[in-house]
Order: C-alpha cells, then sequence, then structure tokens
C-alpha cells in the first residue's frame, strides 16, 4: 500500500519504519530535516509538508502532537486532506479528547475519506518493534482498509466501536492510570527514601508486591539511572493530562487523583523539567524535601 | 516448632493452616469462637486470651489489625509476653508505622526476645497458599529462629536490615501505592463508564496496556462481578493510607497524591461501604454522578 505518516516523533518514525519493513510504499511528513533524512535512511520518502504528500495515498497514519496539529495538516492552509483520494482512510492515532474525535470523523466523512479512531499505547519500545496496541473504533469499511497498516505496526488491535470516539476515550482512561501511576510512583519512591529506605531494593520489592504497576516497573529504572533523556516527556503528561480533566469537566465528572498528579506533573514543568522523562516529575519531591536522587553526583 | 498464631483474620489464619500443613504445633488466638473452631478443624489448637498460650512456644506470629492491638496482645493485662521462653522469636507482621516497629524491637529485647519486623503482602490468596511475601527487618538470630514459620508462609522473605523499621518502610510504601491503585482504578473505570465505554471492555484492554496495575487487575473483577464481599475492606486503606499520612507528616513529607486517596476511602466509609470490599471506593463516584456500576440490579 501507499502510505504516509504525518509526524515522525518517537512513535510515528517507529510506525513508518515498521511499515517500510513490511513492504508499504511510506512518505513521511515532518518539519525537522533529521527525521526526514533518518526516515529516507530506512528506505522511505519524506517531505516537509503536508500538502507535499503523494496525490495517490491509500491510508493515512496521523501521529502529531494534539488535535489543533491533527487540524492543521490536514485541513489547514498547507493541510493534506485535498490530494488525498476518494475513499482512502487516515487513521487518527493522536492521543486526543473523545469529542475532538468525533468532529474529525464527521469533516472527514463529508469529505469522502474514511476515518479511524486509533490511539495507540506501547511506548517507543512498542512503536519500534511494531507491537503497538491500537485502542480502535470506526466504521468497518476503515477498519478494512486500514488493517495492512495497523498489522504492520501492531501486536494487538481492539475494535472497541463503529464510530469514532470510543477509541479515544478508552485512550484517555489508559493515560489518566498511566499519568497517575508514574506521579504515583514518584510519591512513593521519595518518600521511601526520605525514610530510609534503599531505593533499588524498595524497588525489586515493590516489582513483587501487590503496589506493583507497569508503569513503576518500566519508569522507576530512569530515576535510579539518574537518566532524565525523555523516553516519554513530563510535558506529555502535561497535556494527556490535561486532556483527561478538560473532558471530565466537560461531563461534570470529579477526579481528584488525576487533578492532583496533573499540578505535579505542571509542579515538574515549573522547576524546567518539561521536556524530560517524565518519570522525573521525582525533581517536585527532591525540591520540596531535599531528598537525594539516586545517580546524582 | 511451637508455634502461636495471634490474630485469626484473614491472613492470619492462612498462616496458622499453612503452619499445621508444615507439621508445626500450632496454637491460636482470637476472640472470636468461629475462627477458633476452625483452626481447631485444621489441625491446631485455639485460645481466646493472649495469656492462655503455651509457656513453651519457640516463635510467635502476631497478626492483629493495627499497633495499638499489637501492645495490648503482647504487653496488656492480659499479654502473653511474661510466659514467653527466653530467646523466643516474636514476629510481628501487623501493618504499622516503621516508629512503631522500632519501639516494640526496644520493648521485646528488653524482655529477653527477639523481634523480627516481618509485614506480609499477598492477600488472601497469598496467605491461603502459604506464598505470601514477607519485608522483614531485623537482628540475624531473629531471622534463623524464625526461618521454619517464614518458610511454611512465605514464597518469598525480603532480607531488608539488621534491625527493625526498615521492613515497616518498605510495607508503608507499598500500602501507598496499593490503596492510590485502587483508588484511581475506580476514578478511572467511573469516568470510562460515565464516557459510554463498557465496563468489561475498558477492564480487558486496560490490563495489556501501559495503564495497568496489580490492583487494576486484582480489584475491578470485583466490580464487573457487583460482589462487594470484603476480600480487603474499605477500612484497612483508611487505617494504612493513615499510617502512610502519619509518618509522612512525621517526616514533614508532602503526599498528596496518597492524602487524596485517602479522603475517597473515608468518602466510601462515609456512605457507609467501610466493611465493604476496597474495591468498592468507586461508589463515591457512583454517589456523587449517578454512573450505573456493573452488575447491579
Amino acid at each position: 500500500m501507499k502510505v504516509g505518516v504525518i509526524g515522525l516523533g518517537t512513535m510515528g518514525m517507529g510506525a513508518a519504519v515498521n511499515l517500510v519493513k513490511k513492504g508499504h510504499r511510506v512518505t513521511g511528513c515532518d518539519l525537522r530535516p533529521a527525521v526526514r533524512e533518518a526516515l529516507a535512511a530506512a528506505g522511505g520518502a519524506a517531505v516537509e509538508r503536508p500538502d507535499a504528500l503523494p496525490a495517490d495515498l491509500d491510508a493515512l497514519l496521523v501521529l502529531v502532537v494534539n488535535a489543533a496539529q491533527e487540524q492543521e495538516v490536514l485541513f489547514g492552509a498547507e493541510g493534506c486532506v485535498p490530494r488525498l483520494p476518494q475513499g482512502a482512510v487516515v487513521i487518527c492515532s493522536t492521543t486526543v479528547a473523545p469529542e475532538a474525535a468525533r468532529g474529525l470523523e464527521r469533516q472527514l466523512t463529508a469529505a469522502g475519506l474514511l476515518m479511524l479512531d486509533a490511539p495507540v499505547s506501547g511506548g517507543r519500545a512498542g512503536a519500534d518493534a511494531g507491537t503497538m496496541t491500537v485502542m480502535g473504533s470506526g466504521a468497518p469499511a476503515a477498519f478494512d482498509r486500514a488493517a495492512p497498516v495497523l498489522e504492520a505496526i501492531a501486536a494487538k488491535v481492539w475494535r472497541l466501536g463503529d464510530a469514532a470516539g470510543i477509541g479515544s476515550t478508552v485512550k484517555m482512561v489508559n493515560q489518566l492510570l498511566a499519568g497517575v501511576h508514574i506521579a504515583v510512583a514518584a510519591e512513593a519512591l521519595a518518600l521511601g527514601i526520605r525514610a530510609g529506605a534503599d531505593p533499588q531494593t524498595l524497588y525489586d520489592v515493590i516489582c513483587t508486591s501487590a503496589g506493583s504497576s507497569w508503569m513503576w516497573q518500566n519508569r522507576v529504572p530512569h530515576i535510579l539511572a539518574g537518566d532524565d533523556t525523555p523516553l516519554s516527556a513530563v510535558n506529555i503528561f502535561v497535556k494527556d493530562l490535561g486532556i483527561v480533566l478538560d473532558q471530565a469537566r466537560a461531563l461534570a465528572f470529579p477526579a481528584p487523583i488525576a487533578a492532583t498528579a496533573h499540578q505535579l506533573f505542571l509542579g515538574a514543568a515549573a522547576l524546567g523539567n518539561g521536556a524530560k522523562d517524565d518519570a522525573f516529575v521525582i525533581r517536585v519531591w527532591e525540591a520540596l524535601t531535599g531528598i537525594a536522587l539516586p545517580g546524582q553526583t
């Protein structure tokens, strides 16, 4: 298939390279020359502007930062929708509010295109390995058209409903849990350090106890290594918990734990850690209590 | 060995029965006739008062509700410490504040006894199967003397230090994570329900995604089944997060996520769910937002 990929960040680049490996003709789109060159080196083509994408794409995968960017690359002044052939499928994998996904489905349907609400989970490791989880919803025809693309990038594709919205709802719930689990991992590890526990031992014990989580096992090692290189950044959870709280507010739904965790990610960003690895939300407690984090000289 | 077990609740009964199975001579102690009879039927002996325990015990396992009960059964008017032989080991597996564990070690050492700070994790399933995790600290002589008992009740014994306190510190951190993970599982599931997701599908998707936790996988099925029979009760986390917050306050350590989760367990207790299964902290959102919980008629 001829596939376009807009947004060659961590997730988009992993998806694009796996699509190349599976034999698809891939054209990436990103403002940054370095990532365009990286995709070209991996066997794909790459363009700077969405309106420079090929005019004969079968599928377009969109993995940008937020709903505003989605609107821009699809319907903006340089947007690619006017170039897409009728019946092509637009796979929207950006994390957005369910209402934004429903609105996009209306717009794309009106333009004669298929739309899949298809947020993904799995992080850099899942993207690189082509083993992401897709939380998908949309018309059966959209799933059918998108199938070869999803097969190349995901180990598991959930079909959660016949219209956009429910895929993004499930992703939102996942991000609520993921964000809170990272923030509470930091709170708990920081308290343990303050109370005199050895961080590595504490990590090992909790990994085999009822207090464990996917995020505890995945993120605490970043803190133990003192490595704040962003695999996923603090600012991603400033954004994603923001989406959760906006959506909860729209539903008049109180989410006090998510709201507290959001404040802590905002605190970490305020301390200058917005672009650092999300586990370094623990710097809030470092700043407040003076604890010594592991791996710091 | 001759082993006493004070407190034949969920965890204590499981431990006592496993000690019987491994060939130890076990005497349980509990105020409730029904659990005394259950232990007798399983091959143990049982007494009502701590000062009626045999005078020749090698080891005493204490699994009561809190530090005050620990003091009462050991040093109160009917306490058993005066009857224990010099050099016997007291295995304190109640969840208590680290400072309480350190104080108990001083008292028991002064009485010529060995003390192990040995809180446990694993729930009813682990207690019944003899596969609990012990987060232990204490003198090497206490570990040596307690070894046959720990072997009978636990799959994993952590040796976290040579004095009481660090075992309870690690347990406290585990309870912080466990309590928050239950409360946020409820918050996230409730939001998903409010936003239109199918609860069972949401559970299945999150189980294989980055938002998963040990507690999500273990507790959400109780909510899906509509079964509020307490495996572990709301009031346990009212107590245990209370210990976490008391200890954090004593250290001048802010723990905003734990504090928020504690308020939610208090809310569930205020609604009359204190003795119900801890997953039914979700009734706070049921009461606030009117969502329909699964399995309710």
